[in-house]
């Protein structure tokens, strides 16, 4: 009773229930064209604690909390929090995942980690080992920039192919299709999804990462495509996490090679969440972007209707500091997962 | 039909396989008591690469390779590799995956990350999501003490309760039960787990992390005997990843307050992996120890009978080396699996 489609995509026959979801952000992500979708804006990204770091884990901890409350639920209720994030050994999700107590898995993905833990507790809901359990992914600009780049003190120019790494959390609930409870969305399933593979195409600049995670969109999409003999429009809308303009325009020529044509009804996360006026150069990125667009926009969009049918597709680059100084390109991963709108 | 048997603990009704592992070491390691047990044994810490990182990498991959090699696979034939590892941003495990190209799902659990691998892998395979998957992690002393401590090249002296991070990388192939192969071990299943908290008892010394994750090990074999209404002595051995043993001790005098004597049938990995003629003070650690100990001791002396059921226990410190800059205290999980010898 395999519910494999191929070798890497899979469907969920039980259809596992999103139930509610949450979003935190920073100041200019609030300022941003889905400013008013966010539950909070804070004025400061320390969210006044000591460190940025500490600030983007209390911001995870804060998504997931809140997730849990707009079904009448808090952490303790939880079958387990699964979730990670870009800092060095994951310790925004580390930290709240001790704050919040519950049984905790911690994954890496790098800013496919919303994808990734989406489809993973899907899997899990649907074989009978969770009843609820919360997804979550957080980043934070100014703790990414010193972990993957520059000091920001040292008010280093970026390239015109960098994008800015979303400072924000996001936190979604997952249910067994059966489970009673309040829920927030009503409407909302997760249908099934495709494990992606490591792509590297060489790129080494770390200022480009659109350009080193477009391949690895292309192989998930191409793959969960062919495998179920889908053409691209069978998806209202084809989502991909952050890859920022230069990106979004690689992907489409990558794809158009393999014979589909993404231009018609694919957005991009990193391209919605800030506007042409905030300079942000090719738009958002980071685990958090996704992460925030999907609980505050996309998933609201789904329940109302406004689209019934969704590949969310997020792609990490899994490069490290030190991997760039040692010379290696930038691997890079997506995972797709697909998010359907059902009437009861 | 929830296979839950308490908030943390799980069955696994179809009991999956474990069909092969495989095990690669540094030279210190092939030195200690295990050392005729370990597939291949390098002479060369960095195995003729260009940094330890790579080493590191290799070895993971190579250990992926062998496991699938000795049941006739290759890593083509897989659903998916899920391991990590404890360098930044996971890159041991990043970077075997490029090479393996099979589908990767990235996890982060520090040194638990072979038994969260394994808890994982087996309910996702219970689930009907895998027929063949293997699961992986590795550590390497050098890489390590760079990311965590100091370069090497200072002679920086060891604490009394350091522990030295194992060189090396396991991997461990699960099936589903009713997989047609052929299987290096004929008579091993996963039969079910216990997925970890994270704790803190404000532990902030990096040089003792057995005192960090003692507490981690307790709550969940603690958790897991209660949840399922079970002593100790069900188990021929409880097996822990890297206590060493400083922790250990402190695991028993954990255990002993909730009412368990654990020191009749434990054993550490840690402990097993050296012989105090080596000094390395406590014992071994790193995501390696137990990957290593579980792929080239345990596992073949369950296939032989020598012991027939084993609660394997991996704990993890989820600190990072900026998380203590900044005067983070160092929480820890730990998760663990239920392996069974099944006679056909």
């Amino acid at each position: 009773m395999s519910k494999k489609t191929g070798t890497q995509s899979f469907i969920l026959p039980s259809e596992p229930k999103i139930v509610s979801s949450a979003s935190f952000v920073g100041p200019k992500e609030g300022e941003g064209p889905l400013g008013d979708l966010f539950d909070t804006v804070y004025k400061d990204d320390t969210i006044g604690l000591e460190s940025w770091e500490q600030a983007e884990s209390r911001m995870l901890e804060s998504a997931v909390r809140l997730a849990l409350r707009k079904i009448g639920k808090d952490p303790m209720d939880i079958d387990f929090f699964m979730g990670g994030d870009l800092l060095s050994q994951i310790i925004a999700a580390g930290f709240a995942a001790r704050e919040l107590k519950s049984p905790f898995i911690g994954i890496y993905g790098a800013c496919s980690t919303m994808a990734e833990s989406l489809i993973t507790t899907a899997m899990l809901t649907d074989g009978g080992f969770s009843r609820i359990a919360v997804c979550g992914a957080s980043s934070h600009f100014s703790s990414s920039e010193r972990e993957f780049r520059y000091p920001l003190e040292m008010g280093t120019q970026s390239p015109p192919t960098a994008q800015r790494t979303v400072t924000g959390a996001g936190a979604v609930t997952v249910a067994a299709a059966d489970a009673e409870l309040d829920q927030a969305f009503e409407m909302i399933r997760i249908t099934g999804g495709t494990i992606g593979r490591v792509c590297d195409y060489g790129v080494t600049d770390a200022g480009n990462m659109g350009a080193a995670m477009a391949p690895a969109a292309a192989s998930t999409i191409c793959a969960h495509l062919k495998e179920n003999k889908l053409e691209p429009e069978y998806y209202d809308r084809i989502i991909t996490g952050d890859l920022g303009s230069f990106g979004s325009e690689m992907l489409y020529e990558l794809c158009k090679g393999k014979g589909y044509d993404l231009s018609r009804n694919h957005l991009d996360c990193g391209k919605m969440l800030f506007s042409r006026e905030q300079k942000v150069i090719c738009g958002g990125s980071g685990c958090g972007c996704c992460a925030t667009v999907l609980s505050s926009a996309i998933l609201p969009a789904l329940e109302n209707g406004e689209i019934e049918r969704v590949l969310f597709v997020a792609t990490g680059a899994l490069l490290s500091p030190l991997s760039s100084l040692q010379g290696e390109s930038i691997p890079s991963i997506a995972h797709a997962a697909v998010i359907e709108r059902r009437v009861v």
